[in-house]
């Protein structure tokens, strides 16, 4: 019916691309870099969205919605913050069309705004002129508010999920009346994040900070969570920032503190978004398609009748639907394929594409045996399965499944990383050849950071935390031979 | 603490402000006619989305997530569209800031975008434009997808959550093989909206059509349900609209039908937006404040300690917690109130402007006797009720007053209702006295309709169902005395 799916080890770009057209999870729209995120995509990031939602309110976080527009003054407001987003920015100058003599519409001139507005490309400035107002007293804090939307910056190289110039996100901001408190929110968050990452996505992530280069702009200290894809390039799937009083000071934001006081506020914000389905096309699919971890699918279970005689037809339908029901009361995302005019195979291979973890085929034979045959998208042999405790059945094989999809992508992260490499030589042939990350030592100078991205390309992804690091710290600079400040992680990234 | 609400008979309009402000549902931001949604108010909505999104999933839609932008061009290609939201649209017309010689930032001249992109309206132009690629044949339909999205419309006068620059809502965009079809859709989804009115918000609603002065610029036929307010003007609560084959013939989208030839597609879409807390707050409120329907209240039932001394303090406080557990593991959302230095009547008094449905309050003496005191929000003599059982009373109190709100507001909009006006002098006066909603003869003549309005500033909110009609069908123009085509229902509408 068509063609085969690029292989990864062959065109690895070309790969992502089809599966996320074949899988039908996203296309580009006629706006540049504006994507459309279709149903099947859709409910991936869903689930996602509720997963990560209810995880906010556990940790006592609100949502709240906050204007789509920034006034440029406001952008203005913290200079970092200016800088880093300045060259992306969508504005909107006017508020009115008129009939355009020629025909169609025009741009009014005469509806000019006096200042433009630019569309969010985070909302820093716009909620901390907000919260400003809200924030008079030590009592009013902590104020731990998290939005929901879209954010626009003016990319000019786009990737379905992993970079577009519209994406969907949420952005947590957060006020603290201590130094110390917006440290600790900072880092629950990105625990947040790693925990979903992990049980979620079953995505593997490396949790740790950001030098001073690849902070986010008005930040003090940027956390991030760091993911290998398969082609061994490196993915930031989520930071959280503790801004300092950087912001509270950009807006006048002072609070009268529990011992009289009058001090700025200290603040966090975080954000993860729509690139995490990118991530976990990246990590999970195979030259079949898309592998979806169970606990994100949109049909965890998908049930293939088979007949050749319209009697048989009959009894699968029927059966299928008891299947169907029984399986969904159990609280199993189920779909009952009777599609007509295509054959089963035609149907696996479909399914198979879209990375339905997995298939129930549902013939006259497993009818009459009281099973079913089970294949999983993982891999292995086929097997029947009885039809008496198949829920339970079921539920095991997912949780495992998810737990070797993490285990897989773990093993392989592992497998392509390098720690420690003897020398300077070895660490460029490495990234050279291989690609994946390079734990070494570094001394801290920028200047050194920036060297080694022209020569090799890679960046520092994250200064690890103390459980990711080698067992020997190395207390050499892998560039320079100076003395190591810290260990690093280098890595191409997306 | 502070100055007593308004009252709402004597300054409606500052009293729903002051009800916005003080429950902290919502507030202007520092962008014209744009709101922040505080999250007490957030809240209300995301149980709005929760209940309604079900809805949709059950009625068979999917969500997806189409582009902000309209390209000016697609935005032209239905006529009456363009025509009804050209003159508010927010145009995107550069893509970069770049660094002002006088400091700060100021637009680059040489980042103009070559065609202007519109920050979506609504997203008919963008979706047909994309729905084109995916519909092919019968095969393809119905195509039934929902989105949940922010919509920008340039309004000159707003009012928060009724009107304003920027609103949240959910779009519905189906594709059909049949005029038949499409308009079973329109007629379902109006359906689930009255039903989603009544049941949740507990706003009663008038089903019908729209006449085509009030029409959906695009559509063929725009159903609504029309609700009244307290100060008896008329609420547009939310829309459904048969849009034919008009964006179909606009974006070219044709599809090879079952019997193998080629038409046009049929389709609906229909909305409802942030406005509903604005509708649920004008029906509900009373001069304490906010009155909230138990099914979207943030917090069901708010548990007021109170002490005396510290030994009672540790008691009562200790009593609150297991109260606390006890009624929120029986699915009741319940907040417990132990913030120091208020006392408790000030406590009440934040509680009943922010329209909690019930208050408990919990004292030594209440302990002692194993009964809490319980408060109606919607007034009503305080009584002990028994610790034992009390979640189920609980519940079956909230039942009650959720049937109640919908039972007042429909005693309500009836009793300023007037059917059959004997003569145009009552229709006018009515109108212009008492306000409410007059049922009454229409011609069907645009023009009478156009001098109506301009007389009385009432328009015909909707023309209703059967169900919704009086019992004798009127037989002559009200206003004209020329035959009636059609009973109508005039009102003053928001």
């Amino acid at each position: 019916m068509s063609k085969a799916l690029p292989k990864r080890s062959e065109n690895y770009s070309e790969w992502y691309n089809e599966i996320v057209k074949r899988a039908e999870l996203a296309e580009n729209s006629a706006v540049r870099g504006c994507m459309v995120i279709k149903p099947y995509g859709f409910a991936i990031w869903e689930k996602m969205q509720r997963a990560l939602d209810d995880m906010f309110k556990a940790t006592g976080h609100v949502n709240a919605y906050f204007p789509l527009f920034v006034p440029k003054s406001f952008l203005e407001k913290e200079e970092e913050h200016a800088e880093g987003f300045a060259k992306e920015c969508a504005v909107v100058t006017h508020y009115r069309l008129k009939a355009d003599p020629n025909g169609g519409l025009m741009v009014d001139p005469a509806a000019k705004l006096e200042e433009e507005l630019i569309v969010r490309p985070t909302s820093e400035a716009v909620i901390w002129n907000t919260y400003k107002n809200w924030i008079q007293s030590w009592r009013d804090l902590p104020l731990l508010i998290n939005q929901w939307c879209n954010i626009v910056r003016w990319e000019m190289r786009t990737r379905l999920f992993l970079r577009t110039a519209e994406f969907l996100w949420q952005e947590g901001h957060t006020a603290h009346a201590t130094e110390q408190e917006a440290i600790e929110e900072a880092e629950r968050m990105l625990e947040v994040y790693a925990t979903f990452a992990e049980e979620w996505i079953a995505l593997p992530v490396i949790r740790g900070l950001k030098t001073p280069s690849e902070r986010f702009a008005g930040a003090v200290e940027t956390y991030c969570i760091e993911a290998m894809m398969q082609d061994r390039r490196a993915l930031q799937a989520g930071t959280s920032h503790f801004l300092g009083q950087n912001f509270a000071k950009a807006f006048d934001v002072k609070f009268q503190t529990a011992e009289g006081g009058l001090d700025y506020v200290w603040s966090t914000s975080w954000g993860v978004s729509t690139r995490l389905v990118g991530g976990l096309i990246m990590t999970h699919g195979d030259d079949k398609g898309l592998v979806c971890p169970p606990r994100l699918a949109q049909w965890q279970v998908v049930i293939v009748p088979i007949w050749k005689s319209d009697e048989d037809r009959a009894k699968v339908t029927e059966a299928g639907g008891r299947l169907l029901e029984s399986l969904r009361s159990a609280g199993i995302r189920t779909y009952l394929d009777l599609r007509e005019g295509m054959t089963p195979g035609a149907k696996y291979y479909e399914w198979e594409t879209r990375g339905v973890p997995l298939r129930l085929e549902l013939g006259p034979r497993d009818l009459a045996a009281n099973t079913v045959m089970l294949a999983r998208r993982t891999g292995g042999p086929k097997a029947p399965v009885p039809l008496e405790g198949l829920a339970q059945a079921l539920t095991t094989e997912m949780d495992r499944m998810q737990k070797d999809l993490l285990a897989a992508a773990t093993l392989r992260r592992e497998q392509n990383t390098l720690r420690g490499p003897r020398s300077k030589q070895e660490f460029v042939d490495f990234l050279g050849s291989n690609g994946g990350f390079v734990y070494a030592g570094f001394s801290g100078d920028p200047a050194v950071e920036a060297e080694i991205k022209e020569q090799t390309r890679a960046t520092i992804r994250v200064l690890p935390d103390p459980e990711f690091r080698s067992p020997e710290a190395p207390t050499t600079c892998i560039w320079t031979g100076r003395p190591a400040v810290t260990e690093a992680v280098w890595g191409k990234a997306y």
